[in-house]
């Protein structure tokens, strides 16, 4: 058995268009990654960049690097390359701040446009969107909602809906244009959040109408360790948003320290304090493995190489000692769940096979199509069977 | 009286035991550098350790990094390092987001520990802080009060007063003691940004019983651009906060994935989304350069150079064109008022004098104690006198 998916694999891993790109990332040897939605890998062409940034821009530049390297517009500049891989024209996407600021700051805005007293969440949300969501109700005086998406408890007080795209744990992708319809056919705001989505799968912001969105940066996109998120807001809200959290970076005129606050016009407007550059570029940097890059075709390779992983475990793996969670519908990760999931993840990991738990009882594989191969996907199911045998 | 100036630029440096520290950084050549109140200097050991985070770290540590190389508790921990250059025990300083951030948490959490319903706001603040201040009044219920720190407008009313240790402007230094004393005699928490102060002379925030503050670490602390701003709450307020961005960060068991929101103990719940772990170990390894430097000297210094900047520039420079703003009470720089400021900071940029412009007519100059040399501050009074002659 083995031995036919290891030739299927080689098959699959010789006529994949998109095997070149893993020349794109620094890779540990032996390792098998399969942990790319929580931290993606490091694009080769970042630590040139990130040693640019420090000792040149920084250490020689100094203050004038703000302009002089671009520093001060790297916000909407990055936010422009990830508004290409999320199906936005440029002006609508900022960079900045974490995801759980980000939430907080559209469900305001949300809100706000909307008028309206009741946030419905995702009742099987990443914690963080809850938590911040819950905090945002109480700041604008809402009802916070908890439902599941196929429920979504909308009324005509339903000021906005968060959803994630794909369910962090499951891996079940959400139907963005239908959810989306529905919510505005009540009258309310769609908030997605994409951290499980973008970079592994086409999306289409502007096309589906989607109100606002935010994202993290440092799972399929691949932008390092807490790199910073973004968030959209559709073209012809952002003249009428208005944000919680108003920094310098986001007034009309934030060199002329004026005491009232005014908002930039356009997506500027979504910016709060001094952003964190390093880490921004970095990102930056780390985007640059996507030229070229057909998204239909990250997502044929991710559908292909999930199908492929759950065939390999279906086959190597005893079926009474895991459950496949993740259903047709889903992002770009398989989660399996069994028996004793954390101590099993730290065997995988003492093994060379990188995924991670999440609790009570998942084991989760994220395939990052860009650096994984389908021999990857077969070595993941083999050292499961040997863990579990 | 150049020659003279020269002289005692001379001896003072001679004698300026902290005259090595500047080898602890990377500056470039023949540039005088007044701007480290807005962007500090390059610490030398900076872009190694950045290479390292993310090559090692990042590149072959993978997600395994988050606790292997410590980024899971690195806010805390550095939080830890900043507290000792700011008069605080450990336990109550984390390091994260910006300092406008940082501000709206800061005072959310002030205005519910007291229920009172105003804000008072310091009306000569760097603009941020009285941006951010007016969207947390809004969304606390709050009416915000702007007053100047002589003239504190305290009533019963009062739950927070929002003060800059330093004015970004002029320099003045306000006096953190008997203002915190007032603003607790009102029954109020007083909430200081010490952006200005912190690296440049010692503070004391448990001996004054200060309530909160928040500060950015890339002016005096060298942390690099927009590097991550900092929060303190006192020891004893901490098990009471409420903050307004609860994020999985702050939760008492991240890894738990809990669906319902409860913080964690200590400083950890002022914590909110994934730090940004690149900008973060930069200022890790920046602080580096405080080992050993003792801030009572720093502030000797900074007071000693200051001085003679002054006494350089009104030896050298017609007293009719400019006019000295920055009174004795000071944190570390001088502001000098002078018609067509903005066209004379960049003619003195031009001469490797570097400082910045603040509108309306200011001429800043911000003296880093830890590199900055007596024959600096007497090269920008010379090449002042030039550009203005």
């Amino acid at each position: 058995m083995t031995v036919d998916l290891a030739a299927q694999a080689a098959a699959a891993d010789d006529a994949d268009e998109l095997a070149h790109l893993r020349d794109r990332f620094t890779l540990p040897d032996g390792v098998v990654y399969l942990d790319g939605n929580s931290l993606g890998a490091l694009p080769a062409g970042v630590p040139d960049r990130v040693a640019d940034v420090v000792r040149e821009q920084w250490g020689k530049g100094l203050i004038g690097s703000w302009f002089g390297a671009g520093w001060w517009e790297a916000p909407e500049r990055i936010g422009d390359r990830i508004a290409a891989l999320i199906g936005a024209a440029p002006g609508q996407v900022v960079v900045g701040d974490s995801t759980s600021v980000n939430v907080f700051r559209a469900l305001v805005m949300a809100q706000r446009l909307s008028g309206r007293d009741e946030i419905v969440v995702d009742a099987t949300t990443f914690p963080t969107d809850g938590y911040l969501a819950e905090s945002a109700a109480k700041m604008t005086g809402c009802t916070l909602v908890a439902a599941h998406p196929r429920e979504l408890k909308l009324t005509d007080r339903t000021a906005a809906v968060l959803l994630n795209h794909v369910d962090f744990r499951s891996g079940e992708l959400w139907d963005m244009p239908a959810l989306t319809a529905a919510i505005h056919d009540a009258g309310a705001y769609a908030v997605w959040d994409l951290s499980h989505s973008a970079g592994a799968l086409p999306l289409a912001l502007d096309a589906h109408g989607v109100d606002f969105a935010v994202g993290c940066t440092y799972k399929y996109l691949n932008g390092g360790p807490g790199a910073p998120a973004y968030c959209y807001v559709r073209a012809d809200l952002l003249p009428r948003v208005e944000q919680p959290l108003p920094g310098w970076c986001s007034h009309g005129d934030p060199f002329g320290m004026e005491a009232g606050y005014r908002p930039a016009t356009g997506v500027t407007r979504l910016r709060t304090g001094t952003p964190e550059v390093i880490s921004l570029l970095a990102l930056d940097a780390a985007l640059d493995v996507w030229e070229g890059v057909d998204l239909a075709a990250v997502r044929a390779k991710s559908l292909a190489l999930t199908s492929f992983f759950v065939e390999c475990v279906h086959a190597l793996v005893p079926a009474e000692r895991v459950t496949v969670l993740t259903p047709q519908a889903r992002g770009s990760q398989i989660a399996l769940a069994c028996d004793g999931a954390e101590a099993v993840m730290n065997a995988l990991i003492k093994a060379q096979v990188v995924g991670d738990y999440r609790p009570p009882d998942v084991l989760r594989f994220g395939f990052a199509p860009l650096y994984l191969r389908f021999a990857d996907a077969l070595r993941a199911a083999e050292v499961i069977a040997q863990v579990l045998a």
